[in-house]
């Protein structure tokens, strides 16, 4: 009997790559995403084509309504910086940084996996070219898996002992696609642009286009995605 | 000037004394209700009320869709239990359990906290009459001021220090109901009942009407809202 496991799924080059790696893993995966009110609402779409490749039946999106608080370029009406150079991207923490985004969305996997009962959590965080992001660290990631313990039915009574997985945590995106290119992940149905036009196509100017895009130049692989003009 | 906070507020009994318990603390609140999809959606309608009466300006209401997970009486469509006796309400972990529910409200509190520039969060959470449910101890709490600091901007930069107040979690409901009276909280604004009638009143035998019944006998007063027959 496999073992069942929740999968992060945002619709993403990483998530994508995560699903993957957890199904090659041999886990039975439920994948979970969450609508959170950002702009880019094509990730959404991208994540059902992903589940759908990767042959997962158990995909769930949860709304959360994170435009109630604001505060980021993704959720509230602030314009995603374009053009920025490697010294810009590298410094501080950006404006497209969502308050205690990963800390809701891992509370909402961990409520999914005790519900279906998988010991283990898949989120495709990133701290090579994580963009500065506090909450895509080692230490956070550590942080929750200590507190799932605790938190749940399922924790406290040691029927599920819960494991965050993390593998791309240390890996740098050129690295990351060649996994995920090994694996048969087709990224022509990721999405990753913050600021995409109305019909999809990514900007390849935003901070996530622009790390893709080199990603996939490092990796020596064409990026499958058709780019704005 | 006065500091900023976050207080969970459910619209219950408990929640409306922390709120009181933090005004008393001098903090200027910033309320924050979550609509899960939970049954007792009059809940949200006395949060509404309860804000009004402690004067706090700044009351936000997050959607949750957690019945897309499922897995408890309160989301799912499973029957509340009634009736219980002291001996059946002790033993383990009810049906009423929402998985990582406290999970995931301190993390949409916390980025509520982020954007408004608040180190403090309040819960109403309790470890005496509280059912048995895991995240409403003291260890969870701990857990989660942990976290805090490392899934933040704010965190990571120093900027804030994020503290969890849980002012209820050694009360028994009869202590927290007579802090409540001296702080001037108006309990007939609160809503307990897990299962109320359509026009809102409670049914006085699901767990948390006969923990509320008991509390107001103990502290020698008044429950004020009106029970079914």
């Amino acid at each position: 009997m496999s073992r069942a496991a929740v999968v992060l799924l945002s619709g993403g080059l990483d998530s994508a790559t995560t699903a993957a790696i957890a199904r090659s893993e041999g886990f039975d995966v439920s994948a979970l995403s969450i609508d959170y009110g950002q702009r880019h609402r094509q990730e959404l779409a991208a994540a059902e084509r992903v589940a759908r490749q990767l042959g997962i039946a158990d995909h769930r999106t949860v709304r959360v309504d994170l435009t109630a608080l604001g505060g980021s370029a993704l959720t509230a009406d602030i314009a995603v910086p374009k053009g920025r150079t490697d010294e810009a991207m590298s410094q501080g923490i950006p404006i497209t940084y969502v308050p205690a985004r990963n800390t809701v969305f891992l509370a909402l996997a961990l409520g999914l996996a005790e519900v279906v009962g998988a010991a283990d959590l898949f989120v495709g965080v990133n701290a090579v070219d994580y963009s500065g992001y506090p909450d895509c660290r080692p230490e956070f990631i550590a942080a929750f898996e200590h507190l799932a313990a605790l938190a749940t039915k399922a924790g406290v009574e040691g029927t599920l002992r819960f494991r965050v997985h993390a593998p791309l945590i240390k890996l740098t995106k050129a690295e990351i696609i060649r996994r995920g290119l090994e694996l048969g992940v087709d990224y022509s149905l990721t999405h990753s642009c913050y600021d995409p036009d109305t019909s999809g196509r990514p900007c390849g100017r935003c901070d996530s286009c622009q790390l893709r895009l080199r990603g996939f130049a490092e990796a020596g692989a064409r990026d499958p995605l058709e780019y704005q003009a």
